[in-house]
């Protein structure tokens, strides 16, 4: 990469365009269920005035991927290049671009966002009314139009949806602020309303779950409760933030759990990073009078909501999709070396091998993957 | 009352008593499921240097003291005087009372309230854990201790717990503001974050429900929409604060509702003021992406969350109860006739016949009543 | 504007552009420190790909243009078209342009943002770091670029700076949206963070003090207090949202107004609204413990700030320029009837008379004007 | 301490007091500009039903301790015993007490609040209504009622003034959550609105600001700014939280600092820690739009602030007198080792040699003193 980041100023002369148009480029695509390939596709071109587009310097593997791949995400259809996170480096620009130039070094984020729609004006932009097909959600990438585990990609709404890199981040911390670590900050940290002081409970270690331990101390929390039914990430939880863990495989603990907090009166925000009906009453069951549910995980049925214990406690349960808001902020303290996501990379991979990273991540469990990079 | 409050001049030297202390007082009293009479009790006398006793000069019946009834509220023993609302006048002090004077008229707050623990502390005094036999909730008064339908009744944690009347608020205005109004307001409109040219939904327009109506403009809510499934109700809430209403009796509610919502998109929020899962759903149903559904309900059972659709919707839930930390500034706002409590009372009863206010109020669908008030 | 209105559809098939390209157009034009004349003008063209051209069917005069006049504004130079105000039609959309359509009507906001520069994203586009020349100012329109006062205007980065008029609202209201209402609210009421039940003074009951007064409702003002020297525009505020008035020429003024305060504490609010030394003082005078002073006044000089009287008193001092981030907010109040900003429309002329318009706006004294209107 | 620690079980069981009433105490008495002296003074007594006598442990000197011994405070007059930080012990409890018992170890807040009145209900306890003379402020100790600097200090208002003190926290640490932490943290950080990756400076490195850099990652500073004249003060103050520091004295001190602000646009929140005209406009020099600038030093005269640059800049500047709500929270983080405020103990002292605490902490440039401690 260094090379690349010492070239940026030689290519900036060369504007709005940078490599060969219509050569063959190469990207995993997918063919439904259980089917996916690394082949050859057609050379992503700039559809509308506001898209760039980006070579890919760096990408990864998102347990949303392995749910498409199973066929649980039925908007990804037969021939979708896959992926929504990634680094690179951009070497053409739309003709309504105006602070983005060929050889910038960029973050592409999972969202996609206009910039103008009331969602987006709102700071919602993982709801933005002006994506593709007017879904109504700002992720798009490796779903509605094609992503970025591909060679190049075309990004669309570019300047409000591309984070410009500063020369002294890796790739490797970079990729992270694709997707989990706003992920795990905005809906886990920020809409629990973490605050100073907080003991702050997460439920689910893996890189969501992680993310979230990692950035609740950007709000002062003074305990962080990894609590998860695997010792070894437990185990790991500790060198991302956490200061205490749990195994909610043992009968007594909640008992274990509530003696960490204030009083014995449960945490102040508890925070889902699983998404099954158990880990959310979990959450709903440790939580103090007063406190958060932050949920995170991704959900596939309905729970039970404990109304009859629940309606005078005062507490607040909220949901949601990453919007990509904090990624500047991250971005700072990443530059300032006050958080260092490139921990999360386990494997790492290239191109001619993403077969294998799939493989990988996929048996996480086994081969212990956090997040596998796959790079050219 | 004019005389009362014209006369306090005149008590004001006669400080920390004033009434024959041992003479027989009245009140009404539970004797288990069913079972209540208005009879004679013993004079309520200061136990703690923080008590006052109040005379009281007008009460109320919640929805609650029905429940109490039924014996669906175990905490209530046979014995205990029923009533949570209230104004009066102090007739007596403690010895730790510094800032109230034997004479004053003040509104009794539902809520009682030590001012020194971490609730009471951090704005949730309806969790004082000092609170009778600490039990970690505010409410007392006709639950833990004897209670405000009653001739006289104690008043712990006086200094914290009462509000001063001004002379310009009549007592049918204050009576509102033991609970009704508050809880429509900060269980309702704020954790509900209204917030200026919002859409709100009320779901349910019995007193509470009407209550969040009447307060929603306190946030600049551009439309109120009344929900439920009475025409008489949905009518009278045009005139506490509703510009729209909706039945949701009716086959094409939900798509009546969304109409009127910005884009169709949904409401802002959603205030649930009923207690049942259905209209807890329906909140669920017609919140908008980014918007707050605030329980005010009293929930008797669990409810089915549809986290399948709601986890990507960034929607807050919230639940509570009242903390009367509104309670001054609402006192404010009668003050300078920008709400009108008073027209709540719908129907008026003195102690002498308070077992028709409680058969007046327990039919409240066939009598239309709102708050029944009961005077000495 | 009715014929507009309907003939929007009709307008819709013809893509990009609608009139005669090349005709002659007339505006109001800057000719150094009072001189000014109302002249055929070049045609505007789209220039950016992200640029619309506007037919102005109303604009209006703002006390700044009359600061320009003076040569009192640098950055404004000879041949500038003034006017930052107007409601109009799109006549032609730059290729960028994917949500507007030749035909809409729209508030031109006086603010220009690109949406996508770090202060654009934190919600503080006034400081939009995109605009003209990157002079870190989304206030361009008859400053650093040509303005409203004109038969036709280009507005850049429309799509984040124009606002979609709905058929119900009048151009007479809508206008008012461009920049005062706005004001008032943003720099007075929001940064004033004004809550239910305070008791807000605004001192200088001009256009935007009289904004502030009309917007503190939003939230919950219980008592808004105009101040002011000039008796006519005190009785004018009582039309705009003023509870109560003191004349600041009287000896006394202060204690007049502690006495409307909660125990003559000082008011939770002030509001400065015209910008000398005098009023600004006057503003941490009256606060109390706690408060907030919001300055909106447009100062050319240094105050005096009293900071050892002021360093204990847990106060906020806050400054600002609009940002129309609320502008969206209060149109949806404008359209329900709750907010009547043509209110302020004192008098009314053509572009043919705009140079009447002038006179009577630079003579309000005498003339009484608030805002004057000009159309076609 | 390590025994009465231990100790207090035994002494849970001799209720309401503890020692020899009428034994002779000692105390540091102030008898008019420059006059002090360590001599035997009355021993003190409950007065009011809400009092309690602690024995202190530990006090130290503050700032403006010497401010007072210069005759700066009128409202301390000859025979005022001077202090108001502490730890200690309590001996004797008043009747209207119900949570605290003689044995308990507390931290004695420098802001006596009654818990009941507007501004304790509103947060603002520093404006305590009901404090000595109802003069509206919640710092009396040692100014407007006899303090800490003393072998026994009454204690007014005691369950809403002192802070029970959990096993693991030693009277080092403790004793500066009386003042100095809570100030900086309140009155710097918290006014300040310091948020996740803000660049923050603090203008003044003495204890208070050392405080504010100490707690500004509690909302995730990104930089925290250390800019003072003396070198020796800059050095320590990286152990202190500072990540970089500013020699103010140097002629491009504010190239250099702008240096480090993001895009050189000015740091987020600029915290003032001395209190002269200088450092202040320093202070609203380097601020960035949309800013804060948070003033915690103790002003003796006005500042001149140019509103002419700053009105446009959408800045706010707040000001405060520590309430020390956030006590409770900073002993949570004190407790769970986040916080190690026992480093700013520099020096020393007992009862027997205070007078030579108060020549060391005068000379503080010479002695480098920050916190000089004084125990029995």
């Amino acid at each position: 990469m260094g090379g690349l980041q010492d070239g940026s100023a030689d290519l900036a002369d060369r504007p709005r365009t940078w490599r060969q148009i219509g050569s063959l480029v190469k990207a995993l695509v997918y063919h439904g269920p259980g089917q996916k390939a690394w082949e050859e596709v057609p050379d992503p071109k700039i559809i509308d005035p506001t898209d760039v587009i980006v070579r890919v310097d760096m990408t990864t593997i998102c347990g949303t991927d392995l749910h498409i791949l199973k066929g649980d995400v039925p908007g990804v259809t037969d021939g979708r290049i896959l992926g929504h996170e990634g680094v690179g480096t951009i070497t053409e620009v739309g003709s309504g671009v105006g602070t983005l130039t060929v050889g910038d070094r960029v973050i592409i984020s999972c969202i996609s966002s206009c910039g103008a729609c009331s969602y987006c004006r709102q700071g919602l932009p993982s709801h933005c009314l002006n994506s593709e097909g007017t879904s109504g959600i700002g992720w798009i990438f490796g779903h509605l139009i094609d992503g970025t585990q591909a060679e190049y990609v075309r990004v669309p709404f570019a300047e409000t949806s591309l984070h410009k890199l500063p020369k002294g981040v890796s790739d490797e911390a970079a990729v992270m602020l694709s997707d989990i670590l706003p992920t795990g900050f905005e809906i886990g940290v920020r809409n629990g309303r973490v605050k100073p002081g907080d003991v702050v409970a997460v439920i689910g270690a893996g890189p969501v779950g992680l993310s979230a331990m990692m950035t609740a101390e950007l709000y002062g929390a003074s305990r962080v409760i990894a609590v998860d039914l695997d010792a070894n990430r437990l185990a790991q939880a500790k060198s991302f933030g956490a200061t205490d863990s749990v195994n909610s495989g043992g009968a007594d603990w909640m008992d274990e759990l509530m003696a960490m907090t204030e009083g014995g009166l449960g945490v102040d925000v508890a925070i889902e990073a699983v998404g099954v009906p158990q880990t959310f009453t979990m959450a709903t069951d440790i939580i103090r009078v007063g406190g958060t549910v932050a949920n995170v995980g991704v959900h596939g049925c309905s729970v039970e909501l404990r109304l009859q214990d629940l309606w005078i406690k005062d507490i607040a349960i909220t949901t949601g999709l990453v919007s990509a808001t904090s990624t500047q902020m991250l971005l700072r303290m990443v530059t300032q070396g006050k958080l260092t996501p490139e921990n999360f990379v386990s494997h790492r991979f290239t191109f001619d091998t993403i077969m294998d990273a799939y493989d990988t991540f996929g048996r996480a469990a086994e081969t212990k993957a956090l997040k596998v990079i796959i790079t050219p």
